[in-house]
């Protein structure tokens, strides 16, 4: 892509995004990707510039995964663009039948991520997606679970990435990719 | 659409649901679509079938409105096939800033769906849509809420309706397609 369309995609996603202090917790300001979702220009933007990137570094992608919610509203988008499917990593109990599930620490308490057994096999190479890159323990575990069932990760992306709460540091073993950082 | 066309993919669809007994409780015989997810030409052919049925019976539509969590896997999809936006109705709690809620009651107990409160203007025209319609209280639930917010429910897109819950009975007020009746 020219520098130039790749700049104005970039400018777009950014006006398409807003800031509420203190949610959900008090000290986050957290970034709305609603916006985006609205405005139909924006969210192909974002396809655009998560299509080039899979095409530049991952050009071997078998399947794209999308972290429960917010990672579904964007990740059966990108593998559409590519051709390949799409598998939903979620919560304990929500995907029926056999599943293999990991679980990881939150900073009070313990989560629980699962994706059904048959989602990916081994060997099968898989992107990642999901709208935020807060402190990465999320996008860890989904990295882990999928690993745990012989599948490669070959990249994780986001729309925007916190870049003090150190996510990039928790997935230091894998290839980020966001397209803005705040 | 010729038939054929349109006959071929209702089989394909078709073909890549599967049903798991007792899930998420005894008794429910559970329409698993993430096949479907999987198989790039399946939900392709879904979104071919939503996409057709808005142009044909919903030309005027201004948004897709998408139910908390699986609606979020079709929804964006076919907001950007049609290029119009999209909007997220949530559980409680979900989503930033000021929002408009809507409580209804369940089985046991209550639930509560909200959207942002510019997630839709006063006389906007909106096609609700999820992957399965049971019994109707969640989809039904969702256009009370639009509603709420002066937006106008053209029609309820499902995946698959489960006849004998009779989820249509209780959105009599509305227009429900459905690609697939078990």
């Amino acid at each position: 892509m020219a520098d130039g369309a790749h700049h104005e995609k970039i400018e777009l996603i950014t006006r398409n995004i807003r800031t509420f202090p203190d949610f959900p917790v008090k000290g986050i300001n957290f970034k709305d990707v609603c916006p985006i979702l609205k405005e139909p220009s924006a969210l192909s933007a974002v396809v655009d510039l998560f299509e080039e990137q899979t095409k530049q570094s991952f050009p071997q992608v078998d399947i794209i995964a999308g972290i429960e919610a917010r990672g579904f509203l964007f990740g059966p988008l990108l593998a559409q663009r590519l051709g390949v499917g799409f598998v939903p990593v979620r919560k304990k109990g929500k995907l029926p039948g056999p599943t293999v599930s990991l679980s990881y620490a939150l900073e009070y308490g313990v989560d629980v991520l699962e994706i059904q057994e048959d989602a990916v096999t081994a060997g099968q190479k898989v992107v990642l997606i999901d709208d935020l890159l807060a402190t990465g323990g999320t996008m860890h575990a989904s990295c882990k679970l999928l690993e745990k069932h012989q599948a490669e990760v070959l990249g994780c992306f986001v729309v925007i990435k916190f870049k003090d709460l150190k996510g990039e540091e928790k997935l230091h073993d894998y290839r980020v990719f966001s397209l803005l950082q705040c």
